[in-house]
């Protein structure tokens, strides 16, 4: 696809890592050791423009609502159970509960546009819906441009907020069945991806209802193609087949972004809200890290279009943020990394200084010694 | 190779997990969508025997020694680095002082044979020099039958201290100049890899050193086989080629195996000694859970000899138990999704008790609901 009003970001080197790379190889390891641990430590350190990066506090927000396309037959599960497991979040017993207490991630949840009762509350819920469920986005736009800019003002609104109260590292999550159909066509209209690549099981979609999905799928993103290539904007495109969780995600990425947040971007719904905050808010990628690979086939698409490459590739295919929160600690094992090692002048092995090392390290400095030798 | 006395460990199920699984299929997520962490809680969880594993207190005892074998051209290292790098880690600034700060992670460093001076002490080191560095192990047996079992015995010490003081959760990792020729030889002779196969460029070997160190590891192989195919004891073919380093973490992890530990496994050289462990207390492997693939090629033959599948892929190559520090947050995810999560009976959509499930249930719990759908 090549369209002039979506921007196709690039996959490109991260400039700022270079002091990072530098400062990583003057610690005491044979430069690189620790691969991908060096990358992540290189590319949150370049986000933050720090060799000291913070992880903390940090906050996961789960973005929940429902997708009039269930109606449908995309998915064998009601959508009865968004609200079920708004519950189960709020009384605390879902996976991203366990896995945010495991690691002192502050969790909140905001209810962007569920369509069944809810039965608890809790300091963790904020109820903002935007509407009890977007519109079948098989039969028409999912959204109107005015429920577009609402779900995208609940995503900014949260990210400002968890900024204001001090947190340096941002996550979103989400719940909503049917989002899996909705986030494979945006991922289709963003990336010029084949709808069949781009279509996967969701939560365990049999061959009929996977062969339904392709057919959705394949009808509105050719819909929302043809908005694009119109006098539409390109809001109104994405309003045609997105989800009000998926905007949510969208503004609560540029927003953080542009707070000077350091992002931590989930599975495949995230990045395909990911991809709209990059769309709409172009360099918001730039603060972005990918967590985890999803098994959704169109994952792997948006992380290309986006430049990010994923740290863990452990299978998930949950939501909830679960990914994102699986790599969390792992971010705290990197920023230690950078902010406690010594390096080899600490040693007295190197120059005095580390900005001056170039001058008198050749020879004596046993940088690629050390570990498995 | 086809031994008698080298029992062959196979790569089976662990039945252990069948409740585990069980258990897992109840918590309010689709089955099987946390992927690998629920692999890596059943796994936990089978070890421990219970649904409610413990993953603190955890300690990683670090064995430091030196190898004779650096005389035969190895490494382009010197010995002295081992040295260094323990008063690096006794002085904290190590990458596994870093990491075990990070995840509250107790960290002991055990001088079980360096050859150099040390500068600092300090509480968590602990002198016990089996000798000042192994024999070249090209040019005869790198240590007598006495010193393997003077090895081993430091690293039963270091498991019951650690089991004494309440860790439930043990680590080992080693500092070494050399230690994975050595590492390459006891993998070789345990599992009868290639001696091709076996042997990696350690922290950087040019193509001149790797040449000479599979010269140095075929003919020290082929000189344990013998002696493991004539009348010695395993034990004399292992003392041929090992490291004590690698010795005292397999009397570490046999003690620790026997005294209920659950036990985490670095990379190339941590593994060598757990295919040792197995070797001389069969049943050892029963209590491993492997952290992560090192980039050394001998490292996925003593894992599948083991029977065991790592959970990381970071292409690490620096030891001092950094891959198993990368993993111990980890476990905590895995631990917390099976304490804490609710189960579909929680919610008032299952059978009331958990044992009773299966009674009740069909058609009425969403168990393959949720989650991205």
């Amino acid at each position: 696809m090549s369209n002039p009003e979506i921007t196709q970001p690039r996959v490109v080197g991260d400039s700022r890592e270079a002091p990072l790379r530098a400062r990583l190889d003057q610690l005491t390891k044979p430069p690189g050791s620790l691969g991908r641990l060096e990358d992540l430590a290189a590319r949150l350190g370049a986000i933050q423009g720090s060799p000291r990066p913070e992880t903390r506090p940090r906050r996961l927000v789960v973005f929940a609502a429902d997708h009039g396309v269930v109606a449908s037959g995309v998915t064998a599960w009601p959508s009865d159970v968004t609200s079920l497991m708004i519950d189960n979040i709020v009384g605390g017993g879902a996976a991203c509960s366990a896995l945010a207490r495991a690691h002192d991630v502050e969790l909140r949840l905001v209810d962007v546009g569920a369509s069944g009762p809810l039965r608890d509350d809790g300091p963790l819920l904020r109820v903002a819906r935007v509407a009890n469920g977007t519109a079948d986005l098989f039969h028409g736009p999912a959204m109107s441009l005015e429920q577009f800019d609402e779900a995208w003002r609940v995503g900014d609104e949260e990210a400002k907020r968890a900024l204001a109260e001090g947190a340096r590292v941002l996550a979103a999550g989400e719940m909503g069945i049917g989002n899996t159909t909705a986030a494979s066509c945006l991922i289709a209209l963003l990336t010029g991806l084949d709808v069949d690549a781009a279509v996967g099981r969701g939560a365990g979609a049999d061959d009929a209802t996977l062969a339904r999905k392709r057919e959705v799928v394949a009808a509105a993103t050719e819909r929302a193609r043809a908005q694009l290539a119109g006098e539409a904007s390109p809001r109104a495109a994405l309003a045609s087949v997105a989800g009000f969780e998926l905007i949510a995600m969208a503004g609560f990425f540029a927003a953080g972004a542009a707070g000077g947040a350091t992002l931590v971007i989930d599975g495949v719904i995230a990045t395909a809200g990911a991809l709209v905050a990059e769309q709409l808010a172009p360099g918001s990628r730039e603060a972005m890290i990918a967590a985890h690979l999803s098994v959704e086939p169109a994952h792997r698409a948006a992380l290309d279009a986006l430049g990010l490459e994923p740290f863990l590739d452990w299978g998930l295919r949950l939501g909830e943020g679960t990914g994102a929160l699986l790599l969390v600690p792992l971010l705290d094992s990197a920023a230690a990394m950078l902010r406690e090692m010594a390096t080899f002048a600490d040693l007295g092995l190197g120059g005095g200084e580390d900005d001056d090392q170039d001058s008198d390290d050749e020879g004596r400095t046993p940088s690629d010694g050390g570990g498995q030798a």
